[in-house]
Protein backbone atom coordinates (compact mmCIF):
# COMPACT_ATOMS: atom_id res chain seq x y z
CA UNK A 1 0.00 0.00 0.00
CA UNK A 2 1.57 3.26 -0.49
CA UNK A 3 2.10 5.64 1.78
CA UNK A 4 0.19 8.87 2.09
CA UNK A 5 2.22 12.84 2.81
CA UNK A 6 -0.39 14.94 4.30
CA UNK A 7 1.12 18.69 3.28
CA UNK A 8 -0.28 21.66 2.47
CA UNK A 9 -0.60 22.63 -1.49
CA UNK A 10 1.35 25.28 -3.03
CA UNK A 11 4.42 25.30 -0.88
CA UNK A 12 7.52 23.05 -0.75
CA UNK A 13 7.69 23.89 3.33
CA UNK A 14 8.78 20.99 5.46
CA UNK A 15 7.09 18.23 3.27
CA UNK A 16 9.66 18.46 0.96
CA UNK A 17 12.29 16.99 3.43
CA UNK A 18 9.95 14.09 3.16
CA UNK A 19 8.86 14.01 -0.72
CA UNK A 20 12.70 14.31 -1.08
CA UNK A 21 13.27 10.91 0.61
CA UNK A 22 10.32 9.26 -1.37
CA UNK A 23 11.74 10.29 -5.03
CA UNK A 24 15.29 9.05 -4.28
CA UNK A 25 13.73 5.55 -2.83
CA UNK A 26 11.26 5.82 -5.72
CA UNK A 27 8.81 4.97 -3.15
CA UNK A 28 5.33 4.53 -3.82
CA UNK A 29 3.69 7.05 -2.26
CA UNK A 30 0.68 9.64 -2.42
CA UNK A 31 0.25 13.94 -2.08
CA UNK A 32 -2.49 13.55 -0.63
CA UNK A 33 -3.30 17.42 -0.30
CA UNK A 34 -2.34 18.09 -4.27
CA UNK A 35 -5.04 15.51 -5.08
CA UNK A 36 -8.09 16.19 -3.09
CA UNK A 37 -7.10 19.44 -1.64
CA UNK A 38 -5.93 21.22 1.56
CA UNK A 39 -9.04 19.35 3.48
CA UNK A 40 -7.86 16.44 3.72
CA UNK A 41 -5.46 17.23 6.01
CA UNK A 42 -8.09 18.88 8.64
CA UNK A 43 -9.42 15.85 8.39
CA UNK A 44 -6.42 13.59 9.27
CA UNK A 45 -5.63 15.96 12.09
CA UNK A 46 -9.31 15.37 13.49
CA UNK A 47 -9.71 11.89 12.96
CA UNK A 48 -6.45 10.49 14.17
CA UNK A 49 -6.01 8.58 17.48
CA UNK A 50 -2.21 10.14 17.44
CA UNK A 51 -2.97 14.28 16.42
CA UNK A 52 -0.44 15.74 15.31
CA UNK A 53 0.30 19.23 15.80
CA UNK A 54 0.70 20.40 12.82
CA UNK A 55 1.57 18.90 8.71
CA UNK A 56 3.50 17.07 7.48
CA UNK A 57 1.79 14.30 8.52
CA UNK A 58 2.72 10.20 7.21
CA UNK A 59 -0.45 7.92 7.48
CA UNK A 60 1.33 4.57 6.50
CA UNK A 61 -1.55 1.76 7.20
CA UNK A 62 -2.79 2.57 10.73
CA UNK A 63 0.34 4.39 11.73
CA UNK A 64 -0.32 7.95 11.48
CA UNK A 65 3.16 10.14 12.34
CA UNK A 66 3.68 13.69 12.70
CA UNK A 67 7.07 15.86 12.73
CA UNK A 68 9.20 15.97 10.13
CA UNK A 69 12.32 14.31 11.53
CA UNK A 70 10.39 11.69 12.53
CA UNK A 71 8.70 10.83 9.94
CA UNK A 72 12.01 10.76 8.52
CA UNK A 73 13.37 8.06 11.08
CA UNK A 74 10.49 6.33 10.77
CA UNK A 75 10.82 6.22 7.20
CA UNK A 76 14.63 5.82 6.89
CA UNK A 77 14.93 1.95 7.54
CA UNK A 78 12.28 0.23 4.59
CA UNK A 79 13.32 3.42 2.46
CA UNK A 80 17.01 2.40 2.53
CA UNK A 81 18.15 6.05 3.80
CA UNK A 82 19.75 5.25 7.16
CA UNK A 83 22.81 2.89 7.89
CA UNK A 84 22.30 -0.51 9.97
CA UNK A 85 23.52 0.52 12.91
CA UNK A 86 21.89 1.68 15.69
CA UNK A 87 23.90 4.72 16.86
CA UNK A 88 24.41 5.88 13.34
CA UNK A 89 20.73 5.89 13.23
CA UNK A 90 20.55 7.80 16.08
CA UNK A 91 22.67 10.40 14.86
CA UNK A 92 21.26 10.62 11.96
CA UNK A 93 18.10 11.13 13.28
CA UNK A 94 20.07 14.21 16.13
CA UNK A 95 21.00 15.53 12.73
CA UNK A 96 18.18 16.03 11.30
CA UNK A 97 16.68 17.86 14.39
CA UNK A 98 18.90 20.02 14.23
CA UNK A 99 17.94 20.48 10.72
CA UNK A 100 14.40 21.00 11.99
CA UNK A 101 16.08 23.81 14.41
CA UNK A 102 17.78 25.41 11.61
CA UNK A 103 15.00 25.27 9.27
CA UNK A 104 12.05 26.98 12.11
CA UNK A 105 15.06 30.12 12.40
CA UNK A 106 15.11 30.15 8.53
CA UNK A 107 11.34 30.76 8.61
CA UNK A 108 11.59 33.41 11.72
CA UNK A 109 13.51 35.40 9.50
CA UNK A 110 10.44 36.40 7.43
CA UNK A 111 7.93 36.40 10.47
CA UNK A 112 9.88 37.24 13.45
CA UNK A 113 6.79 38.96 15.13
CA UNK A 114 4.98 35.87 15.00
CA UNK A 115 2.89 33.42 12.05
CA UNK A 116 -0.64 35.28 12.64
CA UNK A 117 0.60 38.18 10.45
CA UNK A 118 1.86 38.74 7.02
CA UNK A 119 5.79 39.81 6.25
CA UNK A 120 4.51 43.15 4.84
CA UNK A 121 3.52 44.29 8.78
CA UNK A 122 6.73 42.90 10.24
CA UNK A 123 9.08 44.15 7.83
CA UNK A 124 11.36 46.91 9.93
CA UNK A 125 11.82 43.50 12.51
CA UNK A 126 12.59 41.26 9.59
CA UNK A 127 15.13 42.88 8.73
CA UNK A 128 16.93 43.83 11.70
CA UNK A 129 16.39 39.79 12.50
CA UNK A 130 18.18 38.84 9.08
CA UNK A 131 21.51 41.04 10.09
CA UNK A 132 22.19 38.32 12.84
CA UNK A 133 20.53 35.08 10.98
CA UNK A 134 23.39 36.53 8.26
CA UNK A 135 26.20 37.06 10.31
CA UNK A 136 25.88 34.72 12.91
CA UNK A 137 23.44 32.06 12.31
CA UNK A 138 23.65 30.71 9.17
CA UNK A 139 27.31 30.39 9.51
CA UNK A 140 26.90 28.61 12.91
CA UNK A 141 24.91 25.85 11.35
CA UNK A 142 26.06 25.67 7.65
CA UNK A 143 30.27 25.49 9.34
CA UNK A 144 28.50 22.96 11.81
CA UNK A 145 27.51 20.92 8.65
CA UNK A 146 30.81 20.91 7.23
CA UNK A 147 32.16 20.44 10.08
CA UNK A 148 30.66 17.09 10.52
CA UNK A 149 30.88 15.99 6.73
CA UNK A 150 34.75 16.35 7.16
CA UNK A 151 34.76 14.67 9.86
CA UNK A 152 33.06 11.62 9.31
CA UNK A 153 35.63 8.93 9.17
CA UNK A 154 33.92 6.71 6.80
CA UNK A 155 33.47 9.61 3.70
CA UNK A 156 33.37 13.33 4.04
CA UNK A 157 30.56 12.88 0.92
CA UNK A 158 28.02 12.55 3.50
CA UNK A 159 26.74 12.82 6.75
CA UNK A 160 26.62 9.59 8.12
CA UNK A 161 28.34 6.27 7.26
CA UNK A 162 30.02 6.03 3.67
CA UNK A 163 26.52 6.50 1.93
CA UNK A 164 23.64 8.58 0.82
CA UNK A 165 20.82 9.29 3.57
CA UNK A 166 17.94 11.18 4.48
CA UNK A 167 20.10 13.65 6.22
CA UNK A 168 22.14 13.94 2.72
CA UNK A 169 18.79 14.59 0.86
CA UNK A 170 17.41 17.49 3.90
CA UNK A 171 21.09 19.29 3.73
CA UNK A 172 20.60 19.64 -0.21
CA UNK A 173 17.36 21.33 0.28
CA UNK A 174 18.72 23.50 3.10
CA UNK A 175 21.77 24.68 0.22
CA UNK A 176 19.06 25.19 -2.31
CA UNK A 177 16.28 27.22 -0.28
CA UNK A 178 19.26 29.18 1.26
CA UNK A 179 20.50 29.39 -2.63
CA UNK A 180 17.41 31.21 -3.66
CA UNK A 181 16.57 33.16 -0.53
CA UNK A 182 19.49 34.56 0.27
CA UNK A 183 21.98 34.41 -3.01
CA UNK A 184 24.20 37.03 -2.18
CA UNK A 185 24.76 35.93 1.31
CA UNK A 186 25.47 31.81 -0.44
CA UNK A 187 27.82 33.40 -3.11
CA UNK A 188 29.56 34.82 -0.06
CA UNK A 189 29.59 31.66 2.19
CA UNK A 190 30.66 29.23 -0.46
CA UNK A 191 34.46 28.92 -0.66
CA UNK A 192 33.97 28.10 2.97
CA UNK A 193 31.82 25.57 2.98
CA UNK A 194 33.74 22.77 0.32
CA UNK A 195 32.18 19.44 1.59
CA UNK A 196 28.76 21.17 1.80
CA UNK A 197 28.35 22.24 -1.60
CA UNK A 198 29.68 19.10 -3.12
CA UNK A 199 26.69 17.30 -1.27
CA UNK A 200 24.31 19.79 -2.85
CA UNK A 201 25.77 18.84 -6.34
CA UNK A 202 25.96 15.60 -5.54
CA UNK A 203 22.30 15.30 -4.80
CA UNK A 204 20.95 17.26 -7.59
CA UNK A 205 23.08 15.08 -9.63
CA UNK A 206 21.30 11.79 -8.60
CA UNK A 207 19.06 10.62 -11.48
CA UNK A 208 15.51 10.20 -9.56
CA UNK A 209 16.26 13.93 -7.76
CA UNK A 210 17.25 15.23 -11.02
CA UNK A 211 13.83 14.16 -12.55
CA UNK A 212 11.90 14.66 -9.32
CA UNK A 213 13.17 18.69 -9.68
CA UNK A 214 12.65 18.36 -13.35
CA UNK A 215 8.91 17.39 -12.79
CA UNK A 216 5.81 19.10 -11.85
CA UNK A 217 5.58 17.60 -8.66
CA UNK A 218 8.74 19.78 -7.59
CA UNK A 219 6.84 23.12 -6.15
CA UNK A 220 8.52 26.04 -7.51
CA UNK A 221 10.50 28.13 -4.35
CA UNK A 222 7.94 31.10 -3.82
CA UNK A 223 7.26 33.54 -1.21
CA UNK A 224 4.64 31.36 0.84
CA UNK A 225 6.71 29.05 2.06
CA UNK A 226 10.21 28.98 4.84
CA UNK A 227 12.80 29.91 1.94
CA UNK A 228 11.63 33.64 1.03
CA UNK A 229 13.36 35.71 -1.70
CA UNK A 230 13.31 39.09 -0.43
CA UNK A 231 16.19 41.02 -1.43
CA UNK A 232 15.81 43.62 1.34
CA UNK A 233 16.86 40.62 3.59
CA UNK A 234 19.75 39.23 2.11
CA UNK A 235 23.71 40.42 2.24
CA UNK B 1 28.46 3.89 35.51
CA UNK B 2 26.60 7.11 35.41
CA UNK B 3 25.15 8.85 32.88
CA UNK B 4 26.70 12.54 32.66
CA UNK B 5 24.65 15.72 31.31
CA UNK B 6 26.08 18.19 30.06
CA UNK B 7 24.53 21.98 30.02
CA UNK B 8 24.57 25.24 30.40
CA UNK B 9 25.08 26.43 35.03
CA UNK B 10 22.86 28.62 35.93
CA UNK B 11 19.87 27.81 34.11
CA UNK B 12 16.91 24.95 33.82
CA UNK B 13 16.91 25.53 30.42
CA UNK B 14 16.51 22.41 27.94
CA UNK B 15 18.79 20.43 30.30
CA UNK B 16 15.62 20.57 33.19
CA UNK B 17 13.88 18.05 31.13
CA UNK B 18 16.72 15.38 31.05
CA UNK B 19 17.09 16.73 35.04
CA UNK B 20 13.22 15.93 35.41
CA UNK B 21 13.50 11.96 33.64
CA UNK B 22 16.68 11.28 36.14
CA UNK B 23 15.43 12.50 38.87
CA UNK B 24 11.83 10.50 38.45
CA UNK B 25 13.73 7.52 37.37
CA UNK B 26 16.21 7.92 40.70
CA UNK B 27 19.12 7.44 38.10
CA UNK B 28 22.53 7.60 38.89
CA UNK B 29 23.63 10.93 37.07
CA UNK B 30 26.29 13.98 37.20
CA UNK B 31 25.02 17.21 36.38
CA UNK B 32 28.65 17.76 34.86
CA UNK B 33 29.17 21.59 34.41
CA UNK B 34 28.09 22.10 38.30
CA UNK B 35 30.39 20.11 38.92
CA UNK B 36 33.35 21.06 36.87
CA UNK B 37 32.20 24.67 35.18
CA UNK B 38 30.87 24.86 31.77
CA UNK B 39 34.21 24.60 29.93
CA UNK B 40 33.82 20.43 30.18
CA UNK B 41 30.84 21.66 27.83
CA UNK B 42 33.10 23.09 25.16
CA UNK B 43 35.23 20.60 25.84
CA UNK B 44 32.22 17.73 25.06
CA UNK B 45 31.36 19.51 21.99
CA UNK B 46 35.16 19.63 20.28
CA UNK B 47 35.98 15.96 21.13
CA UNK B 48 32.57 14.03 20.35
CA UNK B 49 32.71 12.44 17.16
CA UNK B 50 29.01 12.96 17.17
CA UNK B 51 29.50 16.64 17.74
CA UNK B 52 26.10 17.99 19.20
CA UNK B 53 25.30 21.88 17.76
CA UNK B 54 24.29 22.46 21.24
CA UNK B 55 23.54 21.40 24.71
CA UNK B 56 22.23 19.45 26.31
CA UNK B 57 24.80 16.85 25.54
CA UNK B 58 24.21 13.16 26.89
CA UNK B 59 27.14 10.83 27.94
CA UNK B 60 26.48 7.28 28.34
CA UNK B 61 29.88 5.53 28.33
CA UNK B 62 31.03 5.50 24.22
CA UNK B 63 27.59 7.42 23.43
CA UNK B 64 27.35 10.78 22.92
CA UNK B 65 23.61 12.11 22.40
CA UNK B 66 22.22 16.02 22.03
CA UNK B 67 18.56 17.28 21.25
CA UNK B 68 17.08 17.04 24.32
CA UNK B 69 14.27 15.14 23.06
CA UNK B 70 16.36 12.35 21.64
CA UNK B 71 18.39 12.60 24.57
CA UNK B 72 14.49 11.60 26.08
CA UNK B 73 13.87 9.14 23.29
CA UNK B 74 17.06 7.19 24.21
CA UNK B 75 16.32 7.34 28.18
CA UNK B 76 12.92 6.01 27.77
CA UNK B 77 13.37 2.85 28.23
CA UNK B 78 16.09 2.39 30.15
CA UNK B 79 14.83 4.79 32.73
CA UNK B 80 11.19 2.90 32.55
CA UNK B 81 9.75 6.38 31.47
CA UNK B 82 7.70 4.75 27.96
CA UNK B 83 5.53 2.41 27.77
CA UNK B 84 6.41 -1.05 25.57
CA UNK B 85 4.96 -0.79 22.61
CA UNK B 86 6.77 1.10 19.62
CA UNK B 87 4.40 2.88 18.14
CA UNK B 88 3.60 4.50 21.46
CA UNK B 89 7.41 4.82 21.95
CA UNK B 90 7.43 7.00 18.87
CA UNK B 91 3.88 8.86 19.73
CA UNK B 92 5.48 9.80 23.26
CA UNK B 93 8.46 10.92 20.93
CA UNK B 94 6.48 13.26 18.71
CA UNK B 95 4.55 14.42 21.46
CA UNK B 96 8.37 15.74 22.96
CA UNK B 97 8.85 17.35 19.87
CA UNK B 98 5.94 19.42 19.58
CA UNK B 99 7.31 20.27 23.51
CA UNK B 100 10.78 21.18 21.75
CA UNK B 101 8.63 23.73 19.50
CA UNK B 102 6.57 25.45 21.99
CA UNK B 103 10.00 25.95 23.90
CA UNK B 104 11.75 27.63 21.15
CA UNK B 105 8.83 29.81 20.86
CA UNK B 106 8.48 30.90 24.61
CA UNK B 107 12.61 31.71 24.31
CA UNK B 108 11.70 33.43 21.72
CA UNK B 109 8.91 35.30 22.71
CA UNK B 110 11.78 37.59 24.96
CA UNK B 111 13.77 37.21 21.56
CA UNK B 112 12.38 37.84 18.71
CA UNK B 113 15.43 39.92 16.89
CA UNK B 114 17.72 37.43 17.53
CA UNK B 115 19.80 35.80 20.62
CA UNK B 116 23.05 37.90 20.09
CA UNK B 117 21.11 40.88 21.79
CA UNK B 118 19.96 41.30 25.19
CA UNK B 119 16.42 41.27 26.28
CA UNK B 120 16.94 45.11 26.76
CA UNK B 121 17.41 46.05 23.16
CA UNK B 122 14.67 44.17 21.87
CA UNK B 123 11.83 45.07 24.24
CA UNK B 124 9.42 46.87 21.83
CA UNK B 125 9.47 43.83 19.39
CA UNK B 126 9.22 41.52 22.05
CA UNK B 127 6.05 43.43 23.42
CA UNK B 128 4.30 43.15 19.99
CA UNK B 129 5.31 39.52 19.58
CA UNK B 130 4.29 38.21 22.96
CA UNK B 131 0.61 39.56 21.64
CA UNK B 132 0.46 36.85 19.65
CA UNK B 133 2.24 34.08 21.98
CA UNK B 134 -0.23 35.04 24.54
CA UNK B 135 -4.06 35.25 21.78
CA UNK B 136 -2.95 32.31 19.65
CA UNK B 137 0.45 29.94 20.09
CA UNK B 138 0.35 29.24 24.15
CA UNK B 139 -3.72 28.38 23.78
CA UNK B 140 -2.75 26.49 20.68
CA UNK B 141 -0.43 24.70 21.98
CA UNK B 142 -1.78 23.94 25.43
CA UNK B 143 -5.08 23.27 23.92
CA UNK B 144 -3.37 20.35 22.09
CA UNK B 145 -2.45 18.63 25.26
CA UNK B 146 -5.44 19.14 27.15
CA UNK B 147 -7.16 17.12 24.09
CA UNK B 148 -4.61 14.53 23.93
CA UNK B 149 -4.85 13.68 27.64
CA UNK B 150 -8.65 13.74 27.45
CA UNK B 151 -8.76 11.82 24.26
CA UNK B 152 -6.09 9.03 25.86
CA UNK B 153 -8.12 6.12 25.49
CA UNK B 154 -5.61 4.07 28.84
CA UNK B 155 -6.02 7.09 30.98
CA UNK B 156 -6.37 10.58 30.82
CA UNK B 157 -4.38 11.65 33.95
CA UNK B 158 -1.32 10.56 31.45
CA UNK B 159 -0.60 11.69 27.72
CA UNK B 160 0.49 8.51 26.56
CA UNK B 161 -0.66 5.03 27.67
CA UNK B 162 -1.76 4.16 31.70
CA UNK B 163 1.49 5.30 33.30
CA UNK B 164 3.79 8.02 33.96
CA UNK B 165 6.37 8.95 30.71
CA UNK B 166 8.77 11.40 29.79
CA UNK B 167 6.60 13.79 28.37
CA UNK B 168 4.39 14.11 31.57
CA UNK B 169 7.23 15.21 33.22
CA UNK B 170 7.96 18.03 30.49
CA UNK B 171 4.14 18.36 30.53
CA UNK B 172 4.86 19.73 34.63
CA UNK B 173 7.77 21.81 32.83
CA UNK B 174 5.77 23.74 30.48
CA UNK B 175 3.31 24.66 32.46
CA UNK B 176 5.55 25.59 35.72
CA UNK B 177 7.19 27.60 33.66
CA UNK B 178 4.38 29.28 31.58
CA UNK B 179 3.16 29.96 35.10
CA UNK B 180 6.63 31.58 36.74
CA UNK B 181 6.48 33.53 33.45
CA UNK B 182 2.89 34.52 32.51
CA UNK B 183 1.05 33.89 35.69
CA UNK B 184 -1.97 36.08 34.56
CA UNK B 185 -2.37 34.41 31.30
CA UNK B 186 -2.04 31.30 32.98
CA UNK B 187 -4.39 32.34 35.59
CA UNK B 188 -7.11 33.21 33.15
CA UNK B 189 -6.24 30.11 30.99
CA UNK B 190 -6.30 27.24 33.50
CA UNK B 191 -10.01 26.48 33.69
CA UNK B 192 -9.75 25.85 30.27
CA UNK B 193 -7.27 22.91 30.81
CA UNK B 194 -8.59 20.25 33.60
CA UNK B 195 -6.32 17.51 32.28
CA UNK B 196 -3.22 19.36 32.16
CA UNK B 197 -3.49 21.28 35.07
CA UNK B 198 -4.04 18.01 36.61
CA UNK B 199 -0.95 16.47 35.49
CA UNK B 200 1.15 19.34 36.77
CA UNK B 201 0.44 18.80 40.22
CA UNK B 202 0.06 15.10 39.57
CA UNK B 203 4.10 15.26 38.95
CA UNK B 204 5.10 17.69 41.60
CA UNK B 205 3.10 15.33 43.83
CA UNK B 206 5.42 12.72 43.09
CA UNK B 207 7.47 11.96 45.97
CA UNK B 208 10.77 11.92 44.08
CA UNK B 209 9.69 15.17 41.91
CA UNK B 210 8.86 16.76 45.19
CA UNK B 211 12.08 16.11 46.95
CA UNK B 212 13.96 17.04 44.00
CA UNK B 213 12.54 20.67 43.65
CA UNK B 214 12.90 21.04 47.03
CA UNK B 215 16.30 21.06 46.88
CA UNK B 216 18.84 22.84 45.66
CA UNK B 217 19.48 20.88 43.03
CA UNK B 218 16.08 22.30 41.35
CA UNK B 219 18.01 25.53 39.79
CA UNK B 220 15.03 28.51 40.70
CA UNK B 221 13.46 30.57 37.77
CA UNK B 222 15.25 33.51 36.45
CA UNK B 223 15.42 35.87 33.53
CA UNK B 224 18.53 34.24 31.76
CA UNK B 225 16.78 30.77 31.07
CA UNK B 226 13.58 30.35 28.64
CA UNK B 227 11.00 31.30 31.10
CA UNK B 228 11.36 34.90 32.27
CA UNK B 229 9.08 36.98 34.05
CA UNK B 230 8.62 40.17 32.60
CA UNK B 231 5.60 41.42 33.77
CA UNK B 232 5.02 43.78 30.22
CA UNK B 233 4.97 40.44 28.37
CA UNK B 234 2.35 39.00 30.63
CA UNK B 235 -1.40 39.74 29.77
Amino acid sequence: MAYELFYWTGIQGRGEFVRLAFEEAGADYVDMAREAGDRVIFQVLKDARTPSFAPPILRDGEVIIGQTALILHYLGAPLGLVPNDEHLRLWTHQIQLTVTDFVAEIHDVHHPIGVGSYYENQKPEARRRAREFRADRVPRFLDWFERILAGNPQSSEHLVGDGLTYVDLSLFQLVDGLTYAFPRLMHAKRNDLPHVMAVWEAVRGRPRIAAYLASDRRIPFNEYGIFRHYPELDA
